[in-house]
């Protein structure tokens, strides 16, 4: 047996030697276009500077979904369609306040908030309470009896010790998501979130929260880190200061919105998809430059590259600009559903919304054997920063296919030290995408995608 | 001997799984310290900000010394003292200016120039002169009877398609360095050079020059990337154009720097050396953030660390912050100089001076034993980023040692994407350097030198 492998080997190793120099040098072709001629920071430009943010059911939505099938066509695609779906339209209002209210009367400024997405509103007369503070839902447990009538300041820090921050993300966004129906659960009036985040400022970062049906919805609002270590002073100085919040958000009827697909038509085996994505929306109040209007622009790049350099995939690459990521991940639902009704082979989906920072791995969740192929791919894929293939990953995007229909999925992951510092906050802004950084998380997808086709 | 040495792996497994467990444990607890409680982010503020700018010979390279002292001493150093060192001392000067001269008579805004390390001025009159353009040194020579009494325009792009950054300095570096006297030796008056930068913007580069001592000292400048294709553009629709170059600059007779030394004395062979370094002098138009405060400021929290989690290294670890690297490379001269006359006994110098972006890895150039031991580290220290320890690498400041004494030498690898945007450029400001990202460069750095300590 040994020797049969022996022999095996000594004949098999030239062949997988030279495959794996012309994949590396088809990938470094794709790279050389990508450095040099890539549409993606440019594109990003007018879908962040001229369009901005766009929520679900927002008109920048509208935009956004005309801006994609422009961009894809000029990209050069197939074809490029609309795919409709219901997404929830959720509306922040006007001017959101917060007021520290001290029998001190010392001059406080306003506190920095942002309502929560798809929190109710405080009313017109707004919210008057007193604070109560609480390190975790351990704490909030503890005090159960002290919650009622007042407003619920969860002050759980992001715990810098975990070098990947999405890990410390996963560590704290539930008193995001379940902390408003936690309080409300004894009699909280309105809860204050500290925010994700280890940024050296005072911005605020919103995000979506979930309400639990069986429980009364109480309005829910961030506050930046520096407000909240203000406000945490603030209540051991000052027992009995009062909040005045008022928020004038509310959850309108569904709307409709639409996942905008390319395709660039396989050759061969063109009724097999493979899918490459990102999501269009984004939260109201930022540029949504690397959450994700990133993803969606190298995304476009995978295709307008595999055109400039002339790969004709055997499969057919489908581009997707999904719909609704942010409050709802109705895009990604949709996409699923139609690909089951219409009995779809679907080989492999790809995502990124992770920010357009300088990669370092792809992460993905697949059986055993296509995995173990992928880890072959490792020294093709490092000389573009792509290190890491080991994680286990996929979306909220990529999700929903992978459970209907058992698709593999992958992500891409960038470096991720300064994703936190802008997530659905008003800095994450086009200026602070690298051009570069954004153009390799590109070339990485692309160099995957086309390895995906190949051997899969 | 097969026999022999299954026996005795599977006797020592055990016992080097345990050892890197351990040293895991070690080098999680300096991480923790340092994301958690690093003064680096601040320490790196008041250089910036409160001092600045600090060119060799300039008051700010005194105020620097100054700070580098306080700041070693507050992080715990047993001893801190300054080595002297004759530093070069060129001066910028007043206004420096270049305008585009037509008879056309148009507008044409000044051109956006910074005259280079170690040039010579213009005079007080300026150069007045035709401009002839030229791609490469291969273009200068083919041209080399057009050159007499004009300014030669260097206009060599950065190479975007090398995904190492640092590739495209090393191929376009020359025509700084070397290009004024290239040029003058054909009888040019002066030259300007395109910025090493695939930056956004229009800031020029400077950067140091070398003249060649058997010919004429002529002025050289940097132009930012747009005015570059602008001038180069101009000069195809306009061949008469003249430029008007005045610039200020001189060298003046050598002073006095210092490297500033800090000691953690080794707990059993106090008398052999381990060195951690950054270059403590910067350009003086910028503040000199990313080149080379973020290499202070880490080095300096290599030694805070240790004391915090109590680390006693075996050898004496040395922090240097060495006096002079932008325009003469004086301070690791001298600190070779002088461990060479003292006769001391180094076991590695690491130097951190390619910014404070995400590590991915560290360079290093030793013997093929010590190298090979270094690669048995990956693990330990992939989880902080650091997973290429395969590169050959060293640097300018422990250049003079390792060549001078054998001494091993090393070099943190951050990520590069960023870096020739602000390189020796206005634009290199605190604002650009990510706390989390420097942080983890001084992890990666302390663990290094932990194990280095321990296996060497």
């Amino acid at each position: 047996m040994k020797k049969y492998l022996a022999v095996l080997c000594s004949w098999a190793l030239p062949l997988v030697a030279s495959a794996q120099h012309n994949d590396s040098l088809t990938i470094k072709k794709i790279a050389d276009e990508v450095l040099t001629h890539s549409t993606a920071y440019e594109n990003l430009r007018v879908l962040t500077k001229q369009i901005g943010g766009r929520l679900a059911g927002s008109p920048q939505m509208v935009k956004a979904e005309q801006w994609g099938v422009a961009a894809l066509k000029a990209a050069g695609a197939d074809t490029v369609y609309l795919q409709e779906c219901m997404v929830p339209h959720w509306v922040r209002g006007e001017r959101e306040e917060a007021r520290i209210i001290s029998k001190r009367r010392d001059f406080i400024p306003p506190l920095n908030i942002l309502a929560l997405g798809n929190s109710v509103g405080t009313g017109a007369d707004g919210v008057t309470a007193p604070v109560i503070e609480v390190a975790s839902f351990d704490d909030l447990e503890a005090k159960k009896d002290q919650i009622k009538g007042k407003i619920v300041f969860y002050n759980y820090h992001f715990n810098p010790t975990f070098v990947k921050t999405f890990h410390a993300y996963g560590d704290a966004v539930k008193y995001r998501g379940q902390g408003a129906s936690r309080a409300a659960k004894y009699g909280a009036v309105a809860v204050i979130v500290r925010s994700m985040s280890h940024g050296q400022n005072n911005f605020p970062h919103t995000g979506s929260l979930h309400y639990d049906s069986a429980l009364p919805q109480i309005p829910a609002v961030a506050i930046g880190l520096e407000d909240a270590d203000m406000l945490s002073q603030r209540l051991k100085d000052d027992a009995t200061a009062n909040i005045f919040l008022k928020t004038n958000c509310q959850m309108l009827q569904d709307t409709i919105g639409h996942n905008v697909v390319a395709e660039l038509r396989g050759s061969d085996r063109a009724n097999e998809f493979i899918t490459v994505g990102g999501h269009l929306d984004s939260w109201d109040i930022c540029e949504g430059a690397q959450d994700d209007g990133a993803g969606c622009v190298q995304s476009i790049e995978v295709l307008r590259a595999y055109k400039a350099v002339g790969i004709k995939p055997s499969r057919t690459i489908r581009i997707v600009l999904f719909a609704n990521e942010e409050n709802g991940a109705r895009g990604g639902s949709k996409y699923a559903e139609l690909a089951k009704e219409r009995n779809e082979k679907h080989i492999m989906a790809l995502e990124s919304d992770a920010g357009g920072y300088t990669p370092r791995g792809i992460a993905s969740t697949m059986d055993a054997d296509k995995r173990a192929k992928i880890l072959t791919w490792r020294s093709l894929l490092e000389p573009y920063g792509i290190y890491d293939l080991t994680e286990d990953g996929g979306g909220t995007d990529v999700g929903p296919i992978h459970r209907a229909l058992g698709v593999p999925m992958a992500e891409l992951i960038p470096d991720s030290q300064r994703y936190f510092d802008v997530h659905h906050a008003a800095n994450d802004v086009f200026e602070g995408v690298n051009k570069r950084e954004l153009e390799l998380g590109a070339v990485g997808m692309a160099g995957f995608i086309y390895l995906v086709d190949k051997y899969f």
